[in-house]
């Protein structure tokens, strides 16, 4: 087991990634808060390079750690760009492990930062075998998606940007909804929120069919999704939490929420009408656990994270048509 | 004639607005600048308080004003929530003059901010005249959507943000495009810019049909759209440039775009796909006007501004499903 991160390597994480990346603002909107009967925030990190808080876990990880001979990472594709991005910066090249039937709009982000892409069947093939597998070949570096300290510490930036900003304004949160595939933004987040606001809850959400982490909450140990199922969330789709990340967030997350494929439609519509955001499916978990009252916001202060942005434009259109009718 | 307003009024401005109005990043995607040869910067003001750049000029008028009986303003949308949210915070009754024909969701959500509506038809009606009249009767006080020095202040805040992310930055813009209505912030952001980075040209960007400005900033005097043409861009459907916004832009601006309907649904969905930014098809003017290379981005640095996103959801799920055919 890698070393547990700790509050002072998320500011590490910060330093490093000043003038890289987007500080992204904490928004709201009175409007929304009237009909919510509470005080609700997002935090949009489909803002930030790349289009989804990947950057930061991915740069932090290859500017604090030994890659010489480049890196290679397996994903749905926002850790890809991530990735992609990171090592285009730093000067490193990439190959990026991808399912095939990604989004386009991830597959041609990576590629436009100069990855080389290997993309694989979701349902055949092991991902992590892969990688492993191009790593022990060509000598380069793995950057796990969520299962190390320094992501953990990266994505953890997050927590202490709604920190600082939720400090200036004089508000104190009374909880924090994260989208959670395998942790990593979870966790980083939660050591944040945990240090700053102790009083602050965290939550996940999970889409229906994926709610691993819910369940590994529930019952005090990793659960695996074994039946798996079709899921518009395609950056939330980790079958079971993250080792290290799940040593973090059994102790500091509250609860796991899940949320439907409606609710999560919704929450798109809602982040195009109030905020003038587009979220990704996976992106909007969060924002719909608040809205659908998994998480209630009545008489509260909550601060959900729209963790990502990259959605094909069609599909896109596609899904806020359907949030209309 | 009012006085003209200064760089230190927006000081001033800025200061009036600071902890009320979001100071909105300054974002650029690599993957776009790859595309483009250049380096393009939007200033999202898509996700200001009310939606749009509008807030900032009613709030600096309203706040720095003598309204004691509340405020009146006539709008098609984005002044009319801009107005009504600054009354609401600042403790004044607003009435609000709008096309019977405007977005749903620039009435739903001037309505939120409580003022009253009154509705006009936008083909027989003068809404100055409405607007003019019901604030004789109360005794309110008029809000003008552009043509005030209190309003072309505020709305130069935008221009100070720029400003400010630049510097920051170590980036020296060649040129900073707005989307031009009545050119309020127009001024306010060429007095900024033009005082802080003397050699940036300044160019507004109109849609098809609309080019009053441009066709004034041709001819040295202002000039008036007489046969007015059906426009998605309902935010930018001036007749022409205001009396003093004109007097500033005449000599700070450099010279005037004109965008088509389809380079305006193209930049909207830029804007969704490298941005993650829903934007009003008005809103999008100036991106318009980079990206079809009006105002070239090659090999330069270019900032535009994406004035607002007040869209309904439906028609924009069209609009963007029409860009992608």
């Amino acid at each position: 087991m890698p070393d547990m991160p700790s509050y002072a390597d998320i500011e590490s994480a910060a330093r490093r990634l000043a003038g890289k990346a987007v500080i992204t603002p904490l928004l709201e909107s009175p409007r929304l808060n009237d009909t919510l009967g509470g005080r609700l925030l997002v935090k949009p990190e489909c803002l930030q390079l790349t289009g989804s808080f990947k950057f930061r876990g991915a740069f932090n990880r290859i500017a604090g750690g030994t890659t010489e001979n480049g890196v290679v990472a397996y994903s749905s594709g926002n850790h890809a760009q991530g990735v992609a991005a990171a090592a285009s910066m730093l000067g490193y090249p990439a190959v990026i492990v991808m399912p095939e039937d990604a989004p386009a709009i991830k597959i041609a982000g990576t590629r436009a930062w100069g990855a080389d892409i290997v993309t694989y069947s979701r349902h055949d093939e092991a991902r992590e075998e892969i990688a492993g597998s191009v790593a022990r070949k060509s000598g380069m570096t793995l950057v796990p998606p969520y299962d190390d300290p320094m992501i953990i510490a990266g994505q953890g930036t997050v927590g202490l940007e709604i920190a600082d900003a939720c400090a200036g304004r004089d508000i104190a949160p009374d909880a924090v909804i994260t989208c959670c595939g395998g942790g990593g933004l979870t966790a980083g987040v939660a050591l944040a929120i945990s240090h700053r606001f102790p009083g602050c809850a965290i939550h996940t959400a999970e889409p229906e069919g994926w709610d691993d982490t819910a369940r590994s909450l529930l019952s005090g140990e990793r659960q695996s999704v074994t039946e798996t199922s079709a899921s518009i969330c395609d950056a939330l789709l980790a079958r079971r939490p993250g080792k290290l990340t799940f040593e973090v967030n059994r102790n500091l997350v509250h609860s796991g929420t899940v949320v439907t494929e409606s609710a999560v439609i919704r929450a798109m519509v809602t982040a195009l009408t109030f905020f003038k955001l587009v979220a990704e499916p996976g992106g909007a978990a969060a924002l719909a656990s608040a809205i659908s009252g998994m998480v209630p916001v009545k008489g509260r202060t909550i601060v959900a994270i729209i963790s990502g942005g990259n959605v094909d434009a069609d599909v896109y259109a596609d899904l806020v048509a359907r949030g209309q009718s």
